[in-house]
């Protein structure tokens, strides 16, 4: 048990995997690369996995091909065997821990916990109130759908600032048990009435006129709980009804974050005296492999002006449009900064019932009050200094994970491009690659589409003379903070 | 599974509890009641247990008396046999879950996250730091044990500040494994030697002179590390060796939070023009019966002088004084104000290893620098109003937990006393009882001790005269925070 440090046991990760041999692993879902270093495979395909890179992504073989596999997206061939077996059998068996993961889910919306902070994010109530309010007129006679309703303060907001004919408050977590009280105490149980139960099992009177909803989540669709309003919009919104919101869209931005790099990455340069830049590379692993939900980012920390890269239309957006969604984005450098990552953010908006009326938009980024859920920042492994007029463009996937349906990954694929080949942007590119060569493990995070031929071979000047495209692959996980 | 919310499915939880048969559980440890209305027992007694009044406390009756007991004792009959079976036997079966939640704690250690905490503590490391220097002198040619050295930092303090002949870096998570080579980056190879493992399994080349370690928790002993310290001190400090902390005290004040209060219960009076107030028992039940390990106290909030309720002596302290350990108060308010409830921080000392020099001191309370433990706030049920003049006096008791080793249980038994009966103190203790009557459930975190007289009587001012003695039982768990 007891054993002392030396050289022998501080094997390179890599060398260990090596000396490992390749496992099998088959394909849950298909997956389709998004840059030249990774390895599409379809459900059912059996990979063999040569290095566990990362927690999240994979050195894999397939049909004499080799790249990177999102871990995810596979399970283990627990049989060993090599006979074809259905896919759907297997995928069955691993979701038996419940691939909504219900309990925790609404287990975690039953605490007043977390009502009270979605309740005192006033951003966020104030604006389902005043959409209520300047919709007052045609509410009235109206019957509503207030879904995942919570304690719901829409549904009061709709009983008590408008006259509709009934509000449908739907809830699945046992807050739904305090919801009924709280209708009474506010005098609205003739017009409210409360449903505890999931959203897919609602039986309802008849159809609704408007279906009001609290649904996003950071990255607008973490959770997906988006997936049941829709179910609950194709089930019981009546032809030309109203969804509010009305629309969304995801705000992505290129951003300087140097005091979150400096207290997690400066920190090691000399605390107290002492030397700790050998652990860098572990706290750049630790820190900036996931990305930090509770990030505040300043106005003056954007480099460019904010895109929406992903815009939905509520009324007509599918389920199965969820599972791939896919954005472009080119920002033109405003100011030169130092480029740490990328803040991302969204928008929704509630038409208004009359023509011609102003629509009303809850805005969770840096420009407007803050919001809870902040916003979500991706970082860089490290930060490359940009001048002004450069350009940063590229394209942004949101994979749904096959397995766990609250869960998913985000893609981001940029490259920098300036007018003119200033040593400046240069420099900044040859100091990104060296922070991916000189780590004895390969990041997840940040991984140059050439970065195995650049890790071996000294990188020269000219061999970057066409600005390569890098690719920042990020994991997002729901129940984990920073 | 799907049901609308009525009145039948609000019972009462008492009511419920009450139409249930009693169940049998056997203790798994003694327990010595606090206060009248609790139930002492001894391990391997059967109790029946009539109501789950909380998770933390059940009401239960063994030879005819019945009171309060903590559910952490019991363990359920499994066998529902009435045979008398070995208690050793019982709880061996229970910690197989290995009940110092070694994989956890150690794993939590291995993160760069915590590490980074505990290093950018400033008032901790530096602490520390100066410990070193101004022992320099007397460290010369001595041998010095670090145990749970995490990062190295304080040997490497010992090696690059003083002249020791050898620093044993004691290390059981995996950063061990990167400690290595911080030493060597430090050219502190030839004084400082890492051992990763557990301090219980150190074979080490012999005694030291001294043994330093920063084992401390929230409420000082949380985690219980104190546990392997005073191990490793038993085997391997040389006699009339030093410690470092010599000493170490819990310390406790009554205090204001208003802001946390009015937060968590105040917001529920009218948000948005709505009533919520029918929230205001759940929330006190969710936010309040469990400490606040995240608490900044304000100076000004403290109602008296804090004080020291437990002192230990780290030379002559046994691991056996863990399990039980007893303080007295008796804080003179100094000014009116209102009393929410119980702060908690510690204090540590390093004596000098030179006759007559200074002690050296850590205090994270709030009249010093804030430290990454914060201070813990213990929440009454409800806010008390205090004169100046006034007395808090009573007993702080720590039970270690006899299952989950590094978890523990603290009780406060208070009362006030005033030297006149002034109607404004009258009136605070009514308001209260009031808040325990009027809840339909029976609240763990603060019971009176005749609190079910009280409860189901009118309460009448002269049954108040002698001002009452109230306890706060609260549960502290190591690795939940709000």
């Amino acid at each position: 048990m007891f054993k002392k440090v030396d050289d022998s046991i501080r094997m390179h990760q890599e060398d260990e995997d090596y000396s490992n041999p390749p496992e099998e692993f088959i394909g849950l879902s298909d997956f389709t690369s998004c840059g030249s270093d990774q390895l599409s495979f379809r459900a059912g395909d059996r990979l063999l996995v040569h290095t566990k890179t990362s927690a999240d992504w994979w050195w894999a073989e397939l049909g004499g091909l080799c790249g990177y596999v999102p871990s995810s997206y596979l399970k283990q061939d627990v049989e060993g065997s090599y006979l074809k077996q259905g896919v759907e059998e297997d995928t069955s068996e691993e979701t038996s821990e419940d691939p909504w993961q219900d309990e925790e889910y609404f287990g975690s919306y039953g605490t007043l916990r977390l009502q009270l902070e979605m309740l005192s994010d006033r951003a966020r109530t104030e604006t389902y109130r005043q959409v209520i309010l300047t919709n007052s007129a045609s509410l009235r006679g109206k019957v509503v759908m207030d879904l995942g309703c919570g304690t719901g303060v829409i549904s009061l907001f709709c009983a008590r600032l408008a006259q509709p004919k009934a509000v449908y408050a739907v809830e699945a977590s046992s807050i739904a048990e305090h919801t009924e009280t709280l209708v009474r105490q506010n005098g609205c149980e003739e017009v409210v009435t409360v449903f505890q139960g999931r959203a897919e099992e609602l039986e309802l009177p008849g159809t609704v006129d408007i279906l009001i909803s609290e649904w996003m989540g950071n990255c607008l669709l973490f959770e997906f709980m988006v997936e049941s309003v829709l179910q609950a919009r194709d089930r019981w919104l009546r032809e030309g009804g109203m969804m509010w919101p009305s629309g969304a869209s995801l705000c992505l931005v290129p951003c300087q974050a140097l005091d979150y790099y400096t207290e997690r990455m400066g920190f090691w340069e000399q605390p107290y005296g002492l030397d700790f830049t050998a652990l860098q590379s572990l706290a750049q692993s630790e820190f900036f492999s996931r990305p930090r939900f509770s990030h505040l980012l300043q106005p003056e920390d954007c480099l460019a002006t904010p895109c929406d890269v992903i815009t939905l239309d509520m009324l007509t957006l599918h389920v199965t449009d969820l599972e791939k969604l896919r954005g472009q984005f080119t920002f033109i450098v405003e100011k030169a900064g130092t480029f740490h990552g990328f803040t991302s953010w969204f928008r929704v908006q509630f038409q208004s019932l009359e023509r011609d009326k102003t629509t009303l938009e809850l805005d969770t980024g840096p420009f407007s009050e803050p919001t809870h859920w902040k916003q979500t920042l991706f970082m860089l492994d490290g930060p490359i200094s940009l001048l002004g007029g450069e350009t940063v463009s590229g394209i942004i996937l949101l994979h749904r994970n096959p397995v766990w349906r609250r869960h998913m990954t985000v893609t981001i694929q940029w490259r920098i491009s300036s007018t003119e080949e200033t040593g400046n942007c240069m420099a900044s590119i040859l100091y990104l690659l060296g922070v991916n060569c000189n780590s004895h493990y390969l990041k997840c995070s940040l991984i140059p589409i050439s970065d195995r031929r650049c890790g071996m071979l000294p990188v020269k000047n000219d061999s970057l003379s066409n600005s390569p495209l890098f690719t920042t692959y990020l994991q997002v996980y729901p129940f984990y903070t920073y």
